[in-house]
């Protein structure tokens, strides 16, 4: 696992009184610092790992990058830590615009759970879609929607390690996973998936489906229709503003997508009505 | 409920197949504009309600504002909706160190799951607590924080209709609790939980406890101790910075926190050891 989980000395105590020390692991959350011309554009708390897929996805979901030939390079820039070890916690990054314009990408900050910062107004919380995303034809069956979490939870693999990651999947119309990234940080996790999609020449993502471990926030539908993806599958519930955006975006918002069903806020067109999503009831529904 | 939920239309596919249209309940999630000397200090997005507690506590994790004479007033700005009326969605604070220095505070935004934004660089991402945390001297009884989950969960308003919303309890070390706050972002309900104790004269919140539905990341252990509050409690797994911080702090971060025990990352000495958590195993353990 590497730099992706650490392991920590825990006192554990059970409902008998019985108490333990042990090891523990825990999810990594460490800064990482974006620089863009020498500026600092972005620091996020994540999960390292895929570092360049986050770097490439934050960018995108920004506005600032729509094609692979938008992002000039990434590297990592020498950062040591005490003992004067590279921390791998900044990377710079050259944008085809930057070359051109010369100018400074606005400066953010984001916590572990945050992705659209540095919008300093209510006005430019939005980033509009390059992409119309809502004439996509895209249909997907519900027996495929309800079973994509379990998908996504099979292939998390530092989950299972420390009950403490979110996940996001990019799978086909097909239930095709094609990439999964973890993070403690949820827009972390899809921003390394949509600049996996990027770097892979994917963009836009029509005709694919968007799985997220959690719940639906503004910022990930936001995400997810810059990226030009038409169905944005949650395991939860999502919040009054993810749903009107998806609504006017033109994008499938599916919410409480469990193997019992699910709920759909916008597009539903986009999932068929069938006979049956099981062949009996799941447990828990 | 008002505006901390709508209503919406919603198509619910069942695993036999059976589709229905009905009007589920969402909680709401909208941008706040908080202003200070005219300038943008912040956006967040966050729950309508208690605002004002909300802004309070983002300046106390900020550093910003340690008592409540430093936060000279609070007002809802005019911003007015398509339709004329007032949205709500801006406050312009003024506080006592802006009218001696004429200073303009720094411009951050915060997504509906991002409490520490602004800080553009690694350095920047830490707050000093001025208060001496390591040095609270509180004792929990084991039993007493296994049950702080429960009691907050019953506390809980909204999310009994939504499923949607985070929320943060500050109890005594009685178990007493004083106040229950939630958000779609789980570092706005921490900010309302300590906005109101600086606003009712309780800051620093020692001896007491803050316990919370989801996850502890750094900035809720950075935001627990700046308020000078002693024993965090999660419902699920914290990360490795937030244990560290905790650790560096002389904060108790309790994590799996539930009906059949814990786990102390760090000053494990406030939960003394007992003979028993529970009368019988609970279920689900």
């Amino acid at each position: 696992m590497g730099r992706v989980t650490s392991r920590r000395k825990v006192v554990q105590t059970r409902w008998d009184g019985a108490r333990r020390t042990l090891v523990d692991t825990l999810a990594v959350e460490e800064p990482l610092e974006i620089r863009g011309g020498g500026e600092v554009m972005n620091v996020t708390m994540r999960t390292p790992g895929a570092d360049f897929d986050l770097v490439a996805g934050w960018l995108v979901g920004e506005g600032l990058v729509r094609r692979v030939g938008d992002l000039v390079s990434m590297s990592y820039c020498p950062g040591l830590d005490d003992s004067g070890r590279q921390t791998y916690n900044v990377i710079e990054v050259v944008l085809a615009d930057d070359r051109e314009s010369g100018r400074a990408p606005r400066t953010t900050f984001a916590s572990s759970a945050c992705g659209i910062c540095g919008a300093a107004s209510l006005e430019s919380v939005r980033v509009a879609s390059p992409y119309d995303v809502a004439a996509d034809g895209l249909e997907i069956d519900g027996v495929l929607l309800a079973a994509l979490p379990d998908r996504l939870r099979a292939a998390q693999v530092v989950f299972d390690h420390t009950g403490g990651l979110h996940a996001a999947g990019l799978f086909t119309s097909d239930g095709d996973l094609l990439c999964v990234r973890e993070d403690v940080g949820r827009h972390n996790a899809v921003d390394k998936v949509i600049g996996w999609a990027l770097r892979e020449g994917l963009l836009p993502l029509r005709g694919h489906v968007l799985q997220v471990s959690g719940r639906a926030s503004f910022e990930l539908v936001q995400k997810a229709a810059v990226a030009g993806i038409p169905v944005l599958s949650a395991v939860s519930a999502p919040s009054s503003l993810a749903a009107e955006l998806a609504e006017e975006a033109g994008l499938t918002l599916a919410g409480f997508v469990r193997g019992g069903g699910f709920n759909l806020y916008s597009r539903p067109e986009r999932v068929p009505a069938r006979d049956r999503l099981c062949v009996s009831e799941p447990r828990g529904t």
